[in-house]
């Protein structure tokens, strides 16, 4: 059997379909908040390419919004978040408010559900605190993280309300994806490779750890942490978090990820979504070469990013053949 | 003996004297072309602080600029770069002639070594060819490096010529740098941790281990490489390219690169520039922690990135002191 494949951000802009909804919600938030929308942009991919899983159409930035802050997305500049500068600013945040004010997402996940195949798999995600925070420190993306890190390492305590506020708001988030449909869920760790040894225990490793002991006290379902960029502290996350399956950025190298990775975790990845814009042999013998290391033990096949807008979407079906067409 | 510590950017905007310098230059390529303002540039943070060597003040894209490319610095956008987009537009450089017009940068070397003290060392330094392509083919920094990727995977024989090109321009860069004084010299491949298993072997490794062979035939001194971001694939850069040392990034693990690098390879690294921001115990905790775990075999203390404007330089002093002051 190949392994199961789903793509991280196959709902999207590069699916003409996709485009047309946008075109039709007042705003990426409006999108995430319409339930019928975000059901119809998180199915259309597994519809179009057979994919085995979907994974709800949102953002991680949902929750800094339910949390009470102004949230924002422009194509061009990218997402931007009132910024929280200060513990004093953690007083306005009320994190167990933030799980009801996100009840058109359990909404999507219970039409999604009802809509999905029996024998896909339907995955619920939140961003992880690190990743979170630090758009909530710095307004948005950064090249640095110079706010976030100062904070971090000036006042660990006051940061850690931070992180605290935003885990507690998590774990409620996500055992309400599950009690509404969601199989499996993913937390999104896209800035963990920022931080060094210490300061990625303390806020990767530990949240993260608590996190995955609370869902699994009250949902018990899978979860798959993706601590993107985290190089050889992958092993460590992997060890420590109590998370089933690692997602793999691209650059993890396949010989470690077997060696070190796979007898502790189920892995996940990690095609460069450059080679999924490229398409042909180059994409395929990545693919294969994927497959051959990975593929004989616990693994899904995904990216080891997002799909970007500019993939041709009969790449992604090529894709989708040669996995499929992967015998061990 | 402490190791020894220079600073990566220890030349920069975070000290009075360079700004005021700066100030009176026409611009930033301008300052780079000036032997007087970059020797003073150069020596400013040795004379200020005591470290243990100079490195030569320039920038990875004055080799660009010398292979025929428009290059501009505002200080609020990133460098910009005149594209280089295919194979075709490689005709229009010249490899052999960008040492010609390098001249004022070995002017800055010999009045830098003349100053100097015949104990501290002199470091020259060129990009890698990997991390300077990037910059010529997306015209400046890159979030995704969607272009030089797309351009790498789908051409890579045109793109070999590219980093052959570079390569070329690199090795007889350094070499006359170490002619005009310089005593080692350091490969910057700051976007190394974007390329994956063959990719990284084939951009990153072979060009690197190509340009130290030639330079230690025809100039013999130490070369440190800086693959930064590279995680796990560090260890094979520090067996394959044949660099004497290795710089780290601030999130490579300590006991790793104790455990797995340091028998290979001095390395170099890597307390958080943002930590050198934050000073105090919380940089002088991890410093000491840096000392404990790599101090007592080959080492140079160092950041794992560049010290950033914000910087206080009594922060610096302080580092420099409690480096100082550790004994193996």
């Amino acid at each position: 059997m190949p392994p199961p494949i789903w793509l991280m951000r196959q709902a999207g802009r590069y699916l003409p379909e996709y485009r047309a909804i946008r075109a039709e919600a007042k705003g990426f938030l409006y999108l995430c908040y319409d339930p019928a929308m975000a059901a119809e942009a998180t199915l259309q991919p597994v519809r179009r390419f057979g994919l085995d899983a979907a994974i709800l159409f949102s953002d991680i930035l949902v929750v800094p919004h339910a949390l009470g802050l102004a949230v924002t997305f422009e194509d061009e500049r990218g997402p931007e978040v009132e910024r929280v500068g200060s513990a004093r600013d953690l007083d306005r945040l009320d994190p167990t408010a933030a799980v009801s004010r996100l009840a058109p997402v359990f909404e999507t996940v219970r039409r999604v559900r009802a809509a999905l195949a029996s024998d896909a798999t339907l995955i619920g995600f939140a961003g992880a605190p690190w990743t979170v925070a630090t758009y909530m420190v710095e307004g948005g993306t950064s090249r640095d993280f110079a706010a976030t890190k100062r904070w971090a390492f000036s006042d660990p305590e006051g940061f850690g309300r931070l992180i605290d506020t935003i885990e507690t708001a998590t774990i409620d988030y996500l055992v309400a994806q599950v009690a509404a449909g969601a199989d499996v869920v993913q937390l999104f760790d896209s800035w963990a490779g920022v931080l060094a040894d210490e300061d990625f225990e303390r806020w990767c490793v530990a949240p993260t750890a608590r996190i995955v002991a609370a869902v699994k006290v009250r949902a018990d379902v899978p979860v798959i942490g993706f601590p993107r960029g985290a190089g050889v502290l992958i092993d460590r996350y992997a060890a420590a978090t109590g998370v089933d399956a690692v997602g793999l950025d691209t650059t993890v190298p396949l010989a470690w990820a077997r060696d070190v990775l796979q007898p502790k975790v189920t892995v996940q990845g990690n095609l460069d979504p450059l080679l999924l814009v490229t398409g042909g042999a180059a994409m395929e013998r990545r693919a294969r070469a994927i497959l051959e290391a990975l593929g004989r033990r616990p693994f899904i096949f995904n990216l080891g990013h997002g799909v970007v807008p500019e993939t041709p979407p009969d790449h992604v079906a090529a894709l989708v053949a040669c996995v499929r067409g992967w015998r061990p």
